[in-house]
């Protein structure tokens, strides 16, 4: 019997309010486990997101585990998977892994990417998955940001931090990029973990650099001194997809 | 008074019957009137595109033409009727041009663009504007079926065509390139004019190469002899785009 499958999801956010969601509402974690069901599952069946994703934001690479129920090879349960989930949803790839692994636990690094267009009016085939950026944006300045954040800080200026004293909120940025798109900016960025709505602050923060309403040295002053600094908006969640998760001894 | 205008739009052709589309069905176009009539338009005002997309086709540069029933400048023009549109349909451009301008009449070239996912497993973010091809393609094949359909041939054996023998079926095609892109591959198509289903039949006959359903012989032979050459498949609408129009005087 397969002792535990690790599999790969890619969604499209705008019709769900999160991986997990709110009860009554519409979640991919919930849509998955119904897909599981209608295979036969027990009622209580379960899987196990790397984290959660807010409502609206995108998927190419979640990772969940989950115990099967039946002796089914991984590729079978994938095929299987895509027969009943609904066309949002999309099971990318299916493995048999170790009975400890954890989706969440195991996990050692993310990457997120953020969408952005430039311009005063958007191709209506972009609006699900891209921010509408019209004002003009200085991009050198913009990189020199991205240079400024990656690496290791705390990063409590720059999340949405509810306020657990006891957790640190420091994070290993190890990639932040701007990259040239045809419709406009790629932002990349990777980590060993990521606080609450730190990916959409950092693009905020570029964002904002990149208008001129924030210099440098805020910047620099919000890695400082989070408290006492203004922070930057939360950008809207339709420009966003957690792109990949990374565990012990994945390729780079 | 502004004469004429000429205005291009871009929208997500999924939801629609197409750009004029079937009675009591949604039509970018009747969308288009609707949002004119919201300005105060007369009940009877009339844009006339360059031509007919078919139901679920996109578009980034169609183009129509106007008269305007209030003395507005044309940038004033699309952003009211950006305003009013609904969120699948947006104004990209908006200019004045003569009285005797005719987007369908004084187009010169248009260029399509199809966008191909291979794989197995979409990403379900593309569902609406890409084609997916589970098999593997023999590119070069593809690049080789690409040279020999380029330039001026008649396309009857490429097209539904309906039968007016009157009319010829001799197209120009300037541009037939296949390119690399994250995602997959995308063809581009531009032309002096377009059969009924030519994209999607040229489209359809190089993926029957890359799959080796059809060899570059019988693609001379359905040039040659379109009449008792098998026709290649026409390929879905989802991955269509109508991406440009030309009119004397524009910019290459």
């Amino acid at each position: 019997m397969t002792a535990r499958l690790r599999m790969t999801v890619a969604y499209d956010g705008t019709d769900f309010s999160g991986w997990q969601g709110q009860p009554g509402k519409r979640s991919v974690q919930g849509d998955i486990e119904a897909a599981f069901r209608k295979l036969g599952a027990p009622e209580d069946i379960r899987v196990h997101g790397s984290g959660r994703t807010d409502s609206g934001v995108h998927a190419r690479g979640q990772v969940f585990h989950v115990d099967p129920f039946r002796d089914y090879p991984a590729r079978k349960w994938m095929e299987s998977l895509n027969g009943v989930l609904p066309d949002d949803v999309r099971i990318m790839e299916a493995r048999e892994v170790a009975a400890d692994f954890h989706a969440r636990f195991d996990a050692i690094a993310k990457e997120y990417r953020y969408f952005i267009f430039c311009g005063v009016n958007m191709p209506p085939d972009l609006r699900r998955t891209f921010l509408r950026v019209r004002s003009p944006l200085d991009i050198p300045a913009m990189h020199a940001c991205a240079a400024l954040l990656q690496g290791e800080h705390d990063f409590k200026g720059l999340s949405a931090n509810r306020g657990y004293p006891e957790r640190t909120t420091v994070r290993h940025l190890s990639t932040l990029v701007i990259e040239d798109i045809p419709e406009g900016l790629m932002v990349r960025a990777a980590a060993n973990g990521f606080l609450y709505k730190m990916v959409r602050k950092l693009v905020g923060c570029l964002l904002y650099v990149g208008r001129g309403e924030m210099s440098l040295e805020n910047v620099q002053d919000l890695l400082d001194h989070p408290r006492r600094t203004p922070h930057p908006p939360v950008v809207g969640a339709e420009g966003l997809y957690l792109w990949r998760v990374w565990y012990p001894g994945d390729p780079a």
